[in-house]
């Protein structure tokens, strides 16, 4: 595990949200983060879906350690605000977040990402993300 | 209670992620409904902050809501998209979120929330939220 | 003519663009600015409506203005973002661009404003805009 | 000339708002569109370097014209909303906008686009975009 990847994990294991979602940290690679989150019956909106905001949350936090993988050691990241696009209804067994950095600025990085729903080995994505995440 | 108040209570009790993050659907009036949430130590990120998620999840919802109740009887709403910007940690005893439509069109509406966190008896806009919901 | 509204006057003045389309800055009080836009065939789209570009520009400059009345001032502000939602065409004999300061940091403000096409002496929204203006 | 081709060609011709400015349409794939503007001083800012709003009536035209690429013959898109990250500033002999659909839905298509400069031979994204077009 490199470096980068020991901090995101540290971070990411003190979200207790990412414990109360039962979401997973998967990748950490330069400039892309991936995580991961199986279906629960606890999680979803009136129709039985996953709640977009479970889709949003997860599509805030691989923004966020993208951005992070790519600041100093020192500097931390915080979400200035996020846009997404819900594209289909979140049905399957699992979903899984990407994001990637698109540039870096000393103060504001923008990243993009995917949320996709995996049902029967099939992944189609749900929602995309355009995020601002500031370097404090 | 009115029938616009009763049917988003229904749809809103059958939200199991509602009910996972404790959230309570306080008041449905005429284009603005209003979400509270108590703080809870689970639903944190790594500093004890509640999640952007978490605010971002009231904030989609209060805003898919208050277009339902601009919506004809048979219509249903779906969150096409929303923007969302973090303006401070949200710190405090509870969030209060309420969503107001803009402008209601025949598929598309728009609508603005606020995300505010209660601390000590002072409320601060946490959130600031615009949505587009698309009447199905 | 307070000095805050010089001071916009002058950097106003100073963009082309806005003579080319022929917009005049209107009014700048604290935290709010309004710009107004005669309409004109040069710039309209397919249909001949104002275009979408054109609405946007106005959007962008009203709620960079908007934060500048809340920043020092020896400070400069960028348009870091923006979001906007088209919600009529825009007809009319002129557009009016209100933009509203929201919250102010020390790095970022949030904006929200509106354009409305006059016409006939009737006012109507034809778009809605969130953004997000840095401090530099 | 394929056909789509001539019909954005067409489309983007009837813009006078798109000749006001000096844009060029330069390509038009299935799903990707192309728009380049040479730098005039007409198109400024204050400091001198191509105004936002420039930068976005671009990228909502690239947008637009990618989500028509993907549509039935018989129907029309209008911009729903955009969202736009401003990443440099937008300096250099030419623009360059490409915007490429992501998804596409019955009603609503996501689209994704950037904005280079070209300066001595060399481009830089400055601006970064995510749509949504309406299909009517």
């Amino acid at each position: 595990m490199t470096p980068i990847f020991e901090r995101i994990r540290k971070s990411f294991n003190q979200q207790s949200f990412m414990q109360t979602l039962g979401a997973e940290l998967v990748a950490v690679k330069d400039g892309t983060v991936t995580i991961e989150l199986p279906f629960s019956e606890f999680l979803c909106q009136q129709q039985g879906f996953l709640h977009a905001g479970v889709v949003a949350t997860l599509a805030d936090n691989v923004c966020g350690y993208a951005a992070l993988t790519q600041t100093p050691d020192h500097a931390d990241v915080v979400t200035a605000e996020f846009k997404i696009n819900f594209v289909r209804p979140a049905i399957g067994e699992r979903l899984v977040a990407v994001g990637k950095v698109e540039t870096v600025g000393k103060r504001l990085c923008v990243c993009r990402g995917e949320v996709s729903a995996i049902s029967q080995g099939n992944s189609k994505v749900v929602a995309i993300v355009q995020a601002t995440v500031a370097v404090v």
